[in-house]
């Protein structure tokens, strides 16, 4: 079962790129705000909403990892199956974590 | 390869319910810091102390959690798998936006 | 302008000691669930809410000071008030990285 | 107490332009990683890093908020300080949970 492709990648990357797109810009937009010495109450929500975003990204990231990496690292089994699920373990913590 | 079992438990549910009892042993003792009218600041320090820990027990229950109902769905495949990797992916969502 | 009191406490200091009851309460419902060998992602979706709940004590917590402590800090100036806003600065970077 | 100036702003202000610019170019660099599609966990790790800046940010404009801001409505009181407050609890609620 193979994705739609668009742009020569997958739907899910490009998705993920056009977020990223949309990140960037926000960040731009606050960097403009704190110029312009806009309400620091103001700038937070921006903080916050650009956060949000990243984590999205984070979640879409992990999403395809473990419907690709994972499944056929479960799949292969052994030693390879152990090494990919601790990794994948350590960097849901570090997105829990930060 | 099955994990050394105690009380009738495997090592790693053993471990989190060690867990889970010190943590409910922190959220008394910061019932108690509140009732002698401790500092603010001081039971803040706890309260972050007892969020950690539970982040602790909740990437545990996930770890086990991919090691083996998602390794079982991957090796499965079909239907099964997609909606096992999807309920994790929520499941992990709710962990990084709490 | 001071706070109706119940139970020899302020009602702000009632809420949050209700609230770490029923946390407690939590846990150990969470710890009942991995005894009984609960599936896993149940068993999460418990140890969110926990840790949103954890939250709602910390925000609860933050405000009381900000209102109480950083309001007489700010009155007074001086050292006191750089320290104060110092420690509730760390303070909340250590609830937003928890 | 006035902060010193650098290129017309205070000196918290240029740190916070810094930061935010060094975070544009993270996340241009993590849209570059995904074209190159490189491996998704060591995307995560990058995106996990922005968003630690990102709340690093934050952090630094709170803690300018409360120098600021919060201290003036303290010493002003009534009303004002009271909403200023309640403002700032929001926007940590925001922050925490995001």
């Amino acid at each position: 079962m193979s994705a739609p492709m668009l742009d020569g990648h997958p739907a899910a990357t490009t998705d993920v790129l056009h977020r990223l797109g949309r990140i960037e810009g926000q960040v731009r937009g606050i960097a403009r705000m704190v110029e312009d010495d806009r309400y620091c109450i103001d700038v937070l929500t921006q903080v916050a909403a650009a956060s949000r975003a990243l984590q999205g990204v984070a979640l879409a990231l992990l999403d395809q990892h473990m419907s690709h990496c994972l499944v056929e690292a479960a799949r292969a089994g052994g030693p390879d199956q152990e090494a990919k699920i601790k990794e994948a373990s350590q960097a849901i913590a570090r997105l829990v974590r930060s």
